[in-house]
C-alpha cells in the first residue's frame, strides 16, 4: 500500500476507462462485465446496519446483493428494507452454498474478530472476493491463514480500513512520503471513546475484544501511516479503570513505538476516554489531525499553514467503490490482507510487552 | 503548591497592603523593610545573561544586587553593564563571605544541576534565601539535603519554575482543581527542542545533563499540573539518534505515568525534536496548550470554546517578584523546594525504569 496520490489518480483513470468499455479485457475474466459488484454482508450488527448498508446505497461500483446472518428476524427486516431476493439470504450453516450464487461477487465479513478467520476462509473457498473488517483477526497466525486462503483460491482480500480511503488521511501519508518537513521525529496518536456497554464482544476476550484491536489499530495506524514505516520495537501498558466491566480485556492501552528511521511514537487508545488526534513533529515542522480517524470530519493543519479538510460523502462508500474497482480492474488494493497483518503483528507484540512488562522487538 | 487563583489573588492583596505600610510587622523581622530584595545571580551562562538579568530590570520587588562567577572577564562585563559595586561581586571561592553582605537578600543558583546542592547549601548557611534553577538537582538525596539546609538556616528555597507563575499555566491547573470537565483521563505532554550544541553541560552526565532534567521536567510538569496529582508509577524509554553527541546522557525520553485517580499520561521530551504541547482529555471535554512551557506565548483552548491567552511582560520577572513578595510577606512560595523534589522523585524513577526496562512504582 502506501499509495501515492498520483498512483491513485492514475488507477482511477484506468478504472474510468474500464467503465467506458465495460466489456473489455481489463475486467477480470472470472466475472462477467458488471456495472456493480454484488456484496453480501456477513454479520448484521451496528456497523453493517448503520454504516455499511447506508453506504451501499451511495456506491457506484458496489451494491448490497445479499446478507449472511444467524438471526432470522434480522434476515426478514433486511430483506424487506433492501428488497433482497430470498436466494441471496444465508445463515452461518448454509453460507458455503454462496459459491453457487453469481449475484454475490464479494463477501464482507463484519463479525466479531474471533470469527473473521473462519468466514474469510469459507468465503475464499466459495470463490468470492473478501472484504474483512478491522481488526483483521486476533492473531498473526489467523491473518496468515486468511491471506493464504485468499491467495490459494485466487480471490482478493481487502481490510475495511476506511481511513486509508479518506483523502484527509492520504494527505498526511503523502507528507511523510514526500518528506515535506524532513524526517518524522515524534508522533502522538490517540484514538478512543467512552463505551458505556457492559456485555458487548468488545469486552469479551474469546470474541476478540479489547480496545487494542478495536480502537487501538487507529492509534497504531496514525503512527504507521504518519511515518510511512513499520515499527521495530514496542513497549506497552494495559490498564482498566472499570474492572467490573473490563474483566477479560484491557480498557486502555498505551504503547511506545520505535521506527527504523529513529522516529518514535506514543499511542493511546481507550474505551473509557473520548479522544481522537494525531500530532506529528518533523525535523522542520509539524502536522496535526483532529479528529484523525472519525467516520467523517477528519481534518488537520500543518506548520506552514496548509489545511487538510477534504469533504467526502461517505468513507465506507469510497472504500467499497475503490476496492470493487481494484477487483474489477485487477489493480492493487489500498489496504490488502497484508496491511491488516502488519497491524496485528504489532498488536501481538503489544500484548507480549504487556505480559512481560518488557520492550518487545518486532 | 497547587494554589487556587483566589489564593493567589488574596495573597497579592495582602502583599499590596504590606507594600503600602512598608514598615509594618508583616515584613520579615530578619530583613529591614526594603522596597526590593537584592538578588545575586550565581552562574552567568545563557539563562542568567539573556533571561534573568533582563527580567531583573522589570521586577518591582527584586533587583540585581550582585553576581557570583568563576570567570573574571564576565565579572568585569556585568559590573559595567549593570553598575554593580565591586563588593557585591563574588567568585566560587569567596562566595561564603556573602553572609556579611546586607545588599544580598537572595542567592539565585543558575549553575549546571550537579552544582545546585553545593551552592544552595552554601547560600543557606550564609543566611540567604535561595532561588534554584530547575532541575533542582540530579538526585532525590541532593534535593532533600537542599531542603534541610534551608530549613535549618531558616531561609526560603524557591525553584525557578517560571511556568507556575504564568497565568496560562495556572489556568489549566485551575481546570483540574475545579474539575471543570470532570476527571482527567489522559494527558499527552511534550517538550523538546533541537539542540545543536555538542559539548554543553546538557550533554554531560557528571554536570547533571540529559534531556530528562532539562526539558523533561516541563513534559512531566505538564502531566502533574494538568492532573493536580502525583504519579504512582512510570515506565520509561530513553533513546538517542545522535550517539556521537549523546554519549553519556539520553537525547530523548518517553515515559508513561499512572496517577492515583486512574488518569494516565504520556510524556515526551527531546534535545532532537522541536515540540511543545499539552493535550488533556477529561471525562467531559478537552484542553490543549501549545506552546505549553515557552518563555512566552503559552496559550490554549478548551472544548467549551474557552481560550487561554494571557499576556505577561516577563515570566521570569513575575516569578522573581512573586517569590520575593512571598519572602517579604512570609507567605508560601508557589514552587518551593518540595515542588522541585516531587519532580526529581519521578525523574529518578524514570531512570530506574530505563535501567531495568520495567515499570517502577513511585
Amino acid at each position: 500500500m502506501k499509495m501515492e496520490r498520483r498512483d491513485f489518480l492514475s488507477k482511477a483513470a484506468i478504472a474510468s476507462a474500464a467503465t467506458l468499455f465495460s466489456t473489455n479485457s481489463l475486467l477480470s475474466a472470472t466475472y462477467p462485465a458488471k456495472e456493480k459488484l454484488g456484496i453480501a454482508l456477513v454479520g448484521l450488527g451496528y456497523y453493517s446496519t448503520d454504516l455499511l448498508a447506508p453506504a451501499l446505497q451511495l456506491t457506484e461500483k458496489a451494491y448490497l446483493a445479499g446478507i449472511v446472518t444467524g438471526t432470522p428476524s434480522k434476515a426478514e427486516t433486511w430483506k424487506k428494507k433492501y428488497n433482497l431476493p430470498e436466494k441471496n439470504i444465508y445463515n452461518y450453516q448454509n453460507f458455503d452454498q454462496i459459491a453457487n450464487n453469481p449475484d454475490i461477487d464479494v463477501v464482507y465479513v463484519v463479525l466479531p474478530p474471533s470469527m473473521h478467520r473462519e468466514f474469510v476462509v469459507r468465503a475464499a473457498k466459495a470463490g468470492k472476493h473478501v472484504f474483512c473488517e478491522k481488526p483483521m483477526a486476533p492473531s498473526v497466525a489467523d491473518c496468515e491463514a486468511m491471506i493464504k486462503a485468499c491467495k490459494d483460491n485466487k480471490v482478493k482480500l481487502a481490510i475495511g480500513y476506511r481511513c486509508q480511503h479518506d483523502p484527509n488521511i492520504q494527505a498526511y501519508m503523502q507528507v511523510a512520503k514526500e518528506q515535506k518537513f524532513g524526517k518524522v521525529k515524534m508522533v502522538t496518536s490517540a484514538a478512543g471513546y467512552f463505551d458505556g456497554r457492559t456485555n458487548h464482544w468488545k469486552q469479551n476476550k474469546a470474541l476478540g475484544g479489547g480496545v487494542m484491536g478495536d480502537m487501538g489499530v487507529y492509534a497504531l495506524q496514525g503512527a504507521r501511516l504518519a511515518t510511512g514505516e513499520e515499527p521495530i520495537s514496542v513497549i506497552a501498558q494495559a490498564s482498566t479503570t472499570r474492572p467490573e466491566i473490563y474483566k477479560e480485556v484491557e480498557e486502555t492501552m498505551m504503547f511506545l513505538l520505535e521506527f527504523p528511521s529513529g522516529a518514535r511514537a506514543s499511542c493511546q487508545t481507550s474505551f473509557g476516554i473520548n479522544m481522537n488526534y494525531l500530532q506529528v513533529n518533523y525535523e522542520k515542522g509539524w502536522l496535526k489531525m483532529e479528529p484523525q480517524s472519525g467516520y467523517n470530519g477528519n481534518k488537520g493543519s500543518m506548520s506552514d499553514g496548509t489545511l487538510i479538510n477534504f469533504t467526502i460523502k461517505s468513507q465506507q462508500a469510497k472504500q467499497m467503490d475503490e476496492d470493487c474497482m481494484a477487483i474489477m480492474v485487477g489493480t492493487d488494493l489500498i489496504a490488502p490482507g497484508e496491511e491488516g497483518l502488519r497491524d496485528i503483528r504489532v498488536v501481538e507484540a503489544i500484548y507480549k510487552s504487556v505480559k512481560t512488562g518488557q520492550l518487545v522487538k518486532i
